[in-house]
Parts: structure tokens; sequence; C-alpha cells
């Protein structure tokens, strides 16, 4: 009998990477989940991991990086300014400051390492390039890319049992993300998208906005929000 | 005028990285050298890399992470044994105990997000396919992969300056680091090659024997030794 497939789903703790990690159950992977807090501003979105981890039942590691240079992105100092675009705008004005220095890179490097030794065979990422077509680490081409270094640069990648960069929501809108992860029974009430932290979501960064876009659109109700 | 070019060194306090500093500083970049303490068996090397990167006038960024799962890796779990290979042999049985999954993947890319945040254009890495031809991530064609990663990956890359990985000791052996570290008169006595801790090198591990291999074919005493 061929043993189950397992993989390594990146979790913030967001919808979207929630989202890829029903749909990693939904295949019958075997999950594991791996939380990294890089410094962002809070660590609200680690218990939105955590309780979500819990529920799907799949193994949860978690790493905490102090990567001290981050602090140039908005995303990681509090004293900077949150960019407050409106919604229509959001990723078409360049790289915004949320924008971490090779965030992606980091993330499947440390995800591609657990993968080999854990023996998984896929490493799963919500990128989506639609609503984040301002950050280059969300786009295809660098997932193949990435992927390529894992087949050369691994003992797995010699014998020809790489990790897989799966990148699910890769081509799907906030509103497509919002019916997937309605359809694979996600627990919307557990996922944190905010970039602030806080009791509740914030309702006015970037992610708030689209993500408040994405279930309007969608005629699901946010159930995060109540 | 133009401004003066820098890089990002991995200095781990090796002989080979220790050699890689020296090299940069001799193109006249302004270095900064990265020391990641990734759970290896003792801490050591950091201390080199500290006195090394004093020494060279270089900045120094230290990181530490704890990546629970390279205990997988005999260089990391203290209770695996170490392989203990006739010198002639090492590198030739396949992908050594000591080899540690995703290790240079996940050196260039804390590297390369450093290198963006500096405007560094260069990341230097010792690796060198001759005497770690059993270490994947050590070979000129992972590097090149890494650097299409990184191209595609970073704001750097999308404004066509993202950061070159160099390795300048790839198509070296240990008698020709011996002779370069020399000639750009890199403080031998300050650096640690020994997988094992300690006041003094083992002399028994795969690194020491190596290393004592190179200095005995260069004819160059071996300073950390007296």
């Amino acid at each position: 009998m061929p043993t189950r497939e397992s993989a390594i789903v990146l979790l913030s703790g967001g919808l979207d990477s929630a989202t890829c990690l029903y749909w990693a159950r939904s295949k019958g992977w075997r999950v594991t989940a791996l939380n990294v807090h890089y410094g962002q501003r809070h660590a609200r979105e680690t218990r939105s991991a955590r309780a979500l981890a819990r529920r799907a039942g799949a193994k949860l590691v978690e790493l905490r990086l102090k990567l001290p240079w981050l602090a140039a992105s908005s995303l990681v100092d509090p004293k900077k300014r949150l960019p407050d675009l409106p919604v229509a705008k959001i990723g078409l004005g360049g790289i915004p400051s949320t924008y971490v220095p090779g965030r992606n890179t980091i993330l499947l490097a440390l995800a591609v390492s657990l993968a080999e030794t854990e023996g998984a065979r896929r490493v799963v990422i919500g990128s989506n390039h639609l609503d984040y077509s301002g950050y280059p680490d969300c786009r295809p081409e660098f997932n193949r890319a990435f992927e390529r270094v894992a087949a050369i640069g691994t003992k797995a990648g010699a014998e020809r049992r790489a990790a897989k960069i799966e990148a699910p929501l890769i081509r799907l809108d906030k509103r497509q993300i919002v019916r997937l992860a309605s359809r694979l029974g996600v627990p919307i009430e557990r996922t944190w998208s905010c970039y602030r932290g806080g009791r509740r979501p914030c309702g006015a960064c970037d992610s708030c906005k689209l993500r408040a876009k994405g279930f309007a659109e969608a005629g699901v109700v946010d159930a995060a929000l109540s």
C-alpha cells in the first residue's frame, strides 16, 4: 500500500494560508504546518495559526526568527506608517512598504528544509499574484525558480524526490479565495488577516480592505467580524 | 564619484569563510559579515567569526536560528556520531551525515534579504565543490539557481540590482584555499574548522582532516594549532 503523501503548509494564520491548510487536507495529505514569526508588528496571527492547526488536526512547527534588518518594512516596524490606499489601487502602485525583503525566499527555504527532514514532497504557500501583484516573490515564476533551487540543492533532489512548491491560490482573487475557503470548511472566524494586532481587525489596513472586498463580492459573511 | 560597492559575506568562522571575507575586502568592497548559528554542536565558530570580522573591519550581523528539525544532522545533534573517514574518502561516499537539509538555501535566503536591505550587490559564500562534492548545495549550479530566485523574487531584482552569488572558492581544493588565505593575509590562528567545539580542534573529524591535509600540501603551518 502506498504511504500517505505529506506536505508542509506555510501557515501565517491569515485567510489565505488557512485556505491552503484545508486545501492540502482535502487532498488527503498528512500536513505539517509551519508558522514563522519574523518580527511582524504583532503575534496575533500565531495564535490564529495554533487554533487553525489544532482544528485541522495538523502538526504545527513554530519558529521565531529575529532578523534585525527587516525593520525597514512597515509590516515589521511599528513606528512606520502602514499604507492606506483605496482598495482599487492596492497592488497597482508598485512594491508597497509592507514588502519584506526576501520574505518568501526565507519562508520557502525553511519549509523546504523541513520538508526534506520529514520526507514531504509538497510545500504549500498561499501566494496570490492578483491581489499582491506588487510583491515580486508572490509570482508563479518565483515559485518555479525556487523549486529548481530545491531540486538542485537538496539530498531529496539528488534522489529525485525534491519538494514541489504548490500555490493553490496563485491565480485567484480574494472573492475566489473566500469561496474556496467556504467550500473547504475553513473556520473563517479563526483566521487573522489584519496587519495590525489587537483584539479585532482594524478594518483600515490594505489587508483588511482586501479581505472585506473579497467577502462582499463573494456574498459571504466574514465570521471573524461577528 | 561612484559609491563603494558592498557585499554580504557568510562568515561561519572557518577557514573557507574567513578567506571569503578577506577576498571580498581585497576587492575594495564594503563588507557586512553574516554569522548564522543554526544549532550546530557548539558556538566556538561564532567566537572566531567575531574575532575575524573585528580584525577585518567588517560589520558583523549575528543570527541565532532554532530549527528543531535539523537535529537529524550529525553536525547539529551531539548524540549522533560524526563521520570518521580516511581523508582520501571524504566526499566520495555520497552525502555525509553532516549534511544539513537545505542549509545553504537557508543561509543564502537570509543573506539575500540582508543584501537587499543594505543595497549590497554581492553575496559571498565559501562553498567548494571539490572537497564537499557530497553536499548538493555546494555546487556551482545551485548558486546559479539561487541567483535566479534572488533576481525574480526581490524588489532589487525588479530594479535590476539583484545580488549576485559569489563563490570564490568553488573550484579550489583545500591546498589552494590555504595558499589563497595566506596570500590575502587571513589571520589563520583566528579560524575554526573543527566540527566539534572545545578549546582546540579535535584533529579527528572530517573537517580537521581536510584542513590538515590542505595545510600540509600547501606547505603552510596551521597557526591555529600552534
